[in-house]
C-alpha cells in the first residue's frame, strides 16, 4: 500500500511541476472538454452511480446519504455547468501581488504561482470529484483526490474522464490522481507524504477532519463546523433584527454559515423575545433558551426547553435554536468568541460605535454588521467558486478560492549584486 | 505537566484577545520601556546569562553553542537597538487588503488582523526571546516561548523583563508567556493545544522542526534548511559568474541562504570551471565535482573530490561545494527542484529567454537572476524584520515579517440584507 500511495503522490508530483506553467487557454480548453466529455458519457456516470446506490442501499445508509450519492441527468449538467464557469475565472497563476526595487537595485517581483500538489479529502458527494479536480487544475496544482467509499465507483468514472479531457487537451492526466481504493490505510500512507503533498484540504464532518488534523505530517486547510452567532443588540432595529434572525436560522438550516445561537440585549429582551419566538416557533424552530430569556416567554403560549451550556457549543444544522439574554455588548462579545467556531457572526444594533467595536473584537472569519450570515460563500464574496470555507487562520480563512489554492514566490532581477 | 501548559495557553489567549485590538501607540509605548528596561537590567542579565555559561560548560557543550549562548553588554545593548528598530515599522493590523461592493450592497472588507496565539519554539540563542515576543507584540499577537534548556536562566529573566514593560504600560504580561520548565513533556502538550494555540514557528535545527511538524496538531510553519543552487547557463556573462558564485558560496557559508550547489552548462564547463574552482579552492572551498565536472579539472592542479549523489542533497553551512555539469537548461531546473530545499536558487545569464524560463519553472520560495543568493532576508527584502524564512507554501513563503504574522478578517457592511 505504502509504494501505491508513494508512487502515485510523485506522478502528482512530477504533473505539478508540468501544469505550473501552463497557459490559460490550455487549461481553459482542458476544462471545455470535460464539460462536454461529462455530457457525452452521461450513461456511463449514470451506471456507475447505480453501482454505489444499490450498495448504499444493501449497506443500509441513510436516506440523506443515498441522495447526496444520487447522479440525476439534471446532476451531470450542473456538474458541467460548474466546469464551463470556472472557464471563465480569471487565472490567478502568474498575478503580480507586490513589486519594489530595493537601494541596491533589485527589483523583487512578488508572484502568485500554484502550491503544488493538493490533497482533497472528502466524503460522500461525487460531484466533488468534479469541482475539486477542476478548482486544482484551473490554479495550476496537482491534486489527489480520496472520496468516500460510498461513491467510490461514480469517484472512478470521473476521475477516468477528467484524466481523459486533460490528455486530449495535452496535459499530462496524472495531475489528477484518485486514490485507487477505498482501504483506510491509503489515506493513513498520504498523510505521511510531506515531501511530495504540499496541503491538505479535508471536506466533511467533524470527525474526519479532526483525524486529518491529527494524523497528518502535510499542512492542513481545515473547513470545520459553523458555530454562527447573531447579536442583537439594545440599539437594534427590532423590525430589521427579526427579518435577519429569521433568515440567519430558518432559510437553510443545515448549512454551515446558519446561524445556531442568539444573544440578546438585556434592554430589548422584554419586547423582541416574545415576538421572535412567536415568528420562529411558527416556523417550526425549536427554542433553547437561557433562564433569563426564558423569563420574558414563559407566560406566553409558546414552546421552547432550557439551554445548556452544551447547546451553545452544539452545531445543530437543524430547526434549532440556543438563545442567551446578555448584558452588555461585551458580554455579547466574550459570548461569540466563547461559543462560535470562527465562521460567521453577525450584530444587529443601528449604532455605530458598538457595531465598529463588534466588527473589531469578534475573532471570525467573517462579521456582519445588519445582514444575515448566510452570505459566507464564495460566490456572494465575489470569488467566482469556492473549494470550501476556512475556519483556519493560517493561509486562507473563510472562502477559499482560486486564489487562495495558490501561493507566491519572490522573483529578484539583478545585475550582478553581491553581498 | 498537562494542566500547567494548559493554564498557561488559556491565559495566552485570552490575553491575545485583549492585545489583538490596541492602539500602535500602546504598543510602541511598551517596546519603547523595553528597550529601556534591557539596558537597566544588564546586570540581572549578565548574572542569569552565566548561570547559563557555567551549566553549559560543566555539561561540556561546544564552543560554538558556548558563543552562541553568550551575552555582552555589547549584545544586549544590540538587542534593545533591535527592539527600538521595531517601533519604527509600520503596524499591520488593521490595514485594508481589499475592498468591494457586492451587487445587492453588502461592503465587504478584508482587514489585516492577528492570528492569535504563535507558540515559538527555538534553541540555544536567548536573544531569540526578545526578537520573538517583540515582533509578536507589534502584530497584535500573543505568544508562548520555548526557548532551549541550555538557555533557560537567561530566557526566564528576559521574559519577566518583558512583562514588566508590559505591565507598565498597561498590556496584560501575559500576552508573553515563556514555558517555565525544560521539561521535554512540556513541548508535547502545548503542540496538543489547538484549541488555544493558532501558530508554531519551530525555529532550529532539522531534528526539532521535524519533531515539531510530525508531532503538532497546530498548524506549523516551518523555517527548513536552505540547499540553495546556482546555475551558470551558457549565455552567461563568465565575470559576473564568477563573482556571484564566489559570494554565495564563501561570504559566510554557515547561513542558509549561501549556496550548496552550482550546475554549469556544458558548453561553458571548459573555460568556467577551471577558472572558478581556481578562485574557490583559493578561498579554502572543499570541490566535489561530478564525473563530467571532474573532467575539466582533473589534469590541474586543482585538488577535489568526487561528488555523490548524497552530496548534492546536503546542506554543508560550511565551505564544501557540490558542483555538477548540466546538458541543457531544462536538465538545470531538474536538477534545482530535485536537489533544493525550496529556499532560494539563482541563474546567472545573459538570454533573458533562459532566465525567464528559470524563473518561472523552478519551484522555490525565493529565484534570482543575476544575483547572490544571499539576499534573501527580510531586512533586505524591505520587511524591516523577519521571524524568520519559510521553507514552507502555506501562509508564508520566504521572509516573514509583521504582515506574515497576521491574518485576515472579512468584516461586512449590510443594511439588512438577507439571502
Amino acid at each position: 500500500m505504502e509504494a501505491t500511495i508513494r508512487t502515485l503522490a510523485e506522478k502528482a508530483r512530477a504533473a505539478s511541476l508540468k501544469i505550473a506553467t501552463l497557459e490559460t487557454a490550455i487549461k481553459d480548453t482542458a476544462l471545455k472538454r470535460l464539460a462536454e466529455l461529462l455530457s457525452e458519457h452521461k450513461d456511463k456516470i449514470l451506471e456507475a452511480n447505480a453501482k454505489d446506490l444499490s450498495e448504499g442501499e444493501a449497506n443500509g445508509l441513510s436516506q440523506a446519504l443515498i441522495d447526496r450519492l444520487r447522479f440525476t441527468p439534471e446532476r451531470i449538467e450542473a456538474m458541467a455547468e460548474g466546469v464551463r464557469q470556472v472557464i471563465s475565472l480569471p487565472d490567478p497563476v502568474g498575478e503580480t501581488i507586490e513589486e519594489s526595487i530595493r537601494p541596491n537595485g533589485l527589483r523583487l517581483v512578488k508572484r502568485r504561482v500554484p502550491i503544488g500538489v493538493i490533497g482533497i479529502i472528502y466524503e460522500s458527494r461525487p460531484n466533488v470529484t468534479v469541482d475539486c479536480a477542476v478548482l486544482c487544475l484551473k490554479s495550476g496544482n496537482a491534486c489527489i483526490l480520496r472520496g468516500g467509499k460510498e461513491a467510490f465507483h461514480s469517484n472512478t468514472v470521473l476521475a477516468s474522464i477528467i484524466q481523459e479531457a486533460l490528455s486530449e487537451s495535452g496535459i499530462p492526466g496524472e495531475a489528477v490522481q484518485l486514490i485507487p481504493t477505498t482501504n483506510r490505510e491509503a489515506l493513513n500512507v498520504l498523510l505521511t507524504l510531506d515531501d511530495l503533498v504540499h496541503c491538505i484540504i479535508p471536506r466533511g464532518g467533524e470527525g474526519l477532519i479532526r483525524f486529518v488534523a491529527e494524523n497528518s505530517r502535510i499542512p492542513v486547510i481545515k473547513h470545520y463546523k459553523g458555530i454562527c452567532n447573531l447579536y442583537v443588540d439594545k440599539d437594534a432595529d427590532l423590525d430589521l433584527a427579526e427579518t435577519i434572525v429569521e433568515n440567519a436560522k430558518c432559510q437553510r438550516p443545515g448549512v454551515c454559515n446558519a446561524a445556531e445561537n442568539l444573544f440578546i440585549h438585556k434592554d430589548v429582551a422584554p419586547s423582541f423575545l416574545p415576538k421572535v419566538a412567536r415568528l420562529l416557533t411558527s416556523q417550526g424552530v425549536a427554542l433553547r433558551l437561557d433562564e433569563k430569556a426564558a423569563a420574558h416567554v414563559k407566560d406566553l403560549d409558546i414552546p421552547y426547553s432550557s439551554a445548556t451550556e452544551e447547546d451553545f457549543h452544539e452545531e445543530f444544522l437543524d430547526l434549532i435554536f440556543s438563545v442567551k439574554e446578555v448584558d452588555d455588548l461585551e458580554s455579547a462579545i466574550d459570548a461569540v468568541n466563547t461559543y462560535g467556531s470562527g465562521h460567521s457572526d453577525a450584530i444587529i444594533t443601528a449604532n455605530a460605535t458598538n457595531a465598529e467595536t463588534f466588527l473589531s473584537a469578534v475573532d471570525t472569519s467573517t462579521v456582519y454588521w445588519n445582514a444575515s450570515t448566510r452570505f459566507t460563500d464564495g460566490f456572494e464574496f465575489g470569488l467566482g467558486a469556492e473549494i470550501g470555507i476556512s475556519t483556519d487562520r493560517l493561509h486562507a480563512r473563510g472562502p477559499m478560492g482560486l486564489r487562495e489554492l495558490c501561493t507566491y514566490k519572490f522573483i529578484v532581477y539583478g545585475d550582478g549584486q553581491i553581498k
